[in-house]
């Protein structure tokens, strides 16, 4: 291993917007001798090979880990079996499995069961993301003041969780160490339950002209080009979140199902109370809620957790 | 009336983020001979003047709109009737009244009430905001490219409604002309729905804490702390909306009633087919839902209105 690097071959198998702005991140920083990368889909490889995010491209899962110290997976989660159980003959004895998947305890029972017994395992999660997929829209700063919280188990090797650790920080990510239990329900709140909500009210909104047509409200109907129209007023934020990719969203909420439904079963007595207050025109009760909602907001802000696309918007309007 | 001038007097009553941000862009487009601006808060006056947004900060509300041609409410909806009494008496017998409120029926059944029968009024809203309130957030480029929808009753002068057009277009605002009753339904999907979840969620996750300690779950306690610290999973997004200004809210639920418990039944209902599919593992399900809301966030985008603030990080991506 040459000392300027972290690792001397790091391996990343899945090339979708986190795996390519890993493997970007990674070469800008200059922190592997030789980053190799695999996709099980053809076409993705063939665009990861014209953007040169790695320095090989390889059309063999077992071939790309053979001789890597660090392997990251950025498949989704449902597929993590599969892949262990391809890899697994071919990882070095000494080699650091990690992962970036959003959800960690059945992702440890997965990999567990396929992997060598003495297999250094680190798995972590970049809270992180956009709405957009694909290896064309990774890009390096993508990890920048996000956090990244990793779940190892109680024996794991403390080494190995400091490498994986130094790697995130070299990123520009502050990284955090939970239970993987613990993590899933914090994630159910913060990401997976808004995800669902998110990805119901847009259908909510694409139904409405086919379902007032089938009530026979043939007066007065809601189009889908009205809500996409007039989508500035809110609507157009959760078209955002329920943009972002089909299959690694199914997996997570198959994988995080427990979590998810106790979370959801909170939300809906909270929508239920908020139904009543206005059924009953209880303005004092909407007036007490909304205001509550804004020192959330400011602490979200203050933690530096609100994004970066929206501090040009702020900045505009400081210059105006 | 100066020819180059739409309005030789605009008098806007209320200095929120919308009031404000009007007689900001109305002033650097030249519009009127003279702008008069009241607000009921001394304080929002008082930095009214310090920001020099109009001609005259008036300290009375029938002085403000006393000889103006077009008097532009810019106050939480419930405001509406007390606010038309008091300048009912004060106005010019050709003056124009519109507003920027977003409901649309019942302002004009309370402004009706207390105006002359005769006034032109030609209520509006324009489909733009940002989670910030008050004077102080408003800035004059917040209209451009955005929907204002008029919803003119069928008698109303045609004159009137054209030069209220013509002040949108100016502003940069695309126009649109509809029925009070459709507005309010187009808008308790697109705007008033999304702001109902948003807080509702906001409030869950902020609750979260002390409901788990209320069950004595003291185990594995998900904390505000944890809420905040992990927000950039997709909760962020919530809380931008749930910082809006409180008090328009509160009016908007009560005064668009109807709409908002119609639209909030349809979205339960899909709600509920879509923890049925995660309780019973319906992973084809929840990939052909997934897939489908992607549609409609394409729409959005190709409509121009996913929003300004995300154009920068696209663009960031693009010089990756």
């Amino acid at each position: 291993m040459i000392d300027s690097h972290l690792f001397s071959h790091i391996t990343i198998i899945g090339l979708g917007l986190i795996g390519s702005s890993l493997a970007r991140a990674i070469k800008s920083k200059n922190m592997a001798g030789r980053i190799s990368v695999y996709d099980n889909d053809e076409e993705v490889r063939a665009i990861c090979r014209d953007l040169k995010i790695a320095d090989i491209v390889h059309d063999s899962i077992s071939e790309a880990v053979s001789g890597a110290d660090l392997v990251i997976l950025a498949v989704p989660i449902r597929a993590y079996s599969s892949v262990a159980k391809k890899i697994s003959k071919h990882l070095s004895s000494d080699v650091i499995i990690t992962d970036v998947g959003s959800v960690k305890k059945e992702v440890i029972v997965s990999l567990r069961a396929e992997l060598p017994a003495t297999i250094n395992l680190v798995p972590g999660h970049p809270v992180a993301g956009t709405e957009h997929s694909g290896p064309e829209a990774g890009f390096s700063e993508l990890f920048i003041d996000r956090w990244v919280i990793l779940t190892p188990e109680n024996n794991t090797n403390t080494n190995a969780i400091n490498l994986v650790k130094k790697m995130w920080n070299k990123l520009g990510s502050n990284v955090e160490i939970m239970d993987a239990s613990h993590h899933d329900r914090v994630l159910a709140i913060t990401s997976h339950l808004p995800h669902l909500i998110a990805y119901t009210i847009v259908a909510t909104a694409a139904d409405m002209e086919g379902q007032l047509q089938a009530e026979n409200k043939n007066t007065d109907v809601v189009t889908t080009a009205d809500v996409v129209k007039y989508s500035a007023g809110g609507f157009r934020d959760f078209t955002r979140i329920a943009g972002s990719n089909p299959l690694m969203w199914r997996d997570v909420f198959l994988s995080n199902k427990d979590a998810v439904l106790e979370m959801l079963g909170r939300f809906n007595e909270d929508l239920t109370a908020l139904q009543k207050a206005i059924r009953w025109s209880d303005g004092e009760q909407l007036e007490k809620w909304f205001t509550r909602t804004r020192d959330i907001r400011r602490g979200v802000i203050e933690a530096g957790q609100a994004g970066r696309f929206e501090y040009t918007e702020s900045k505009k309007k400081d210059n105006d």
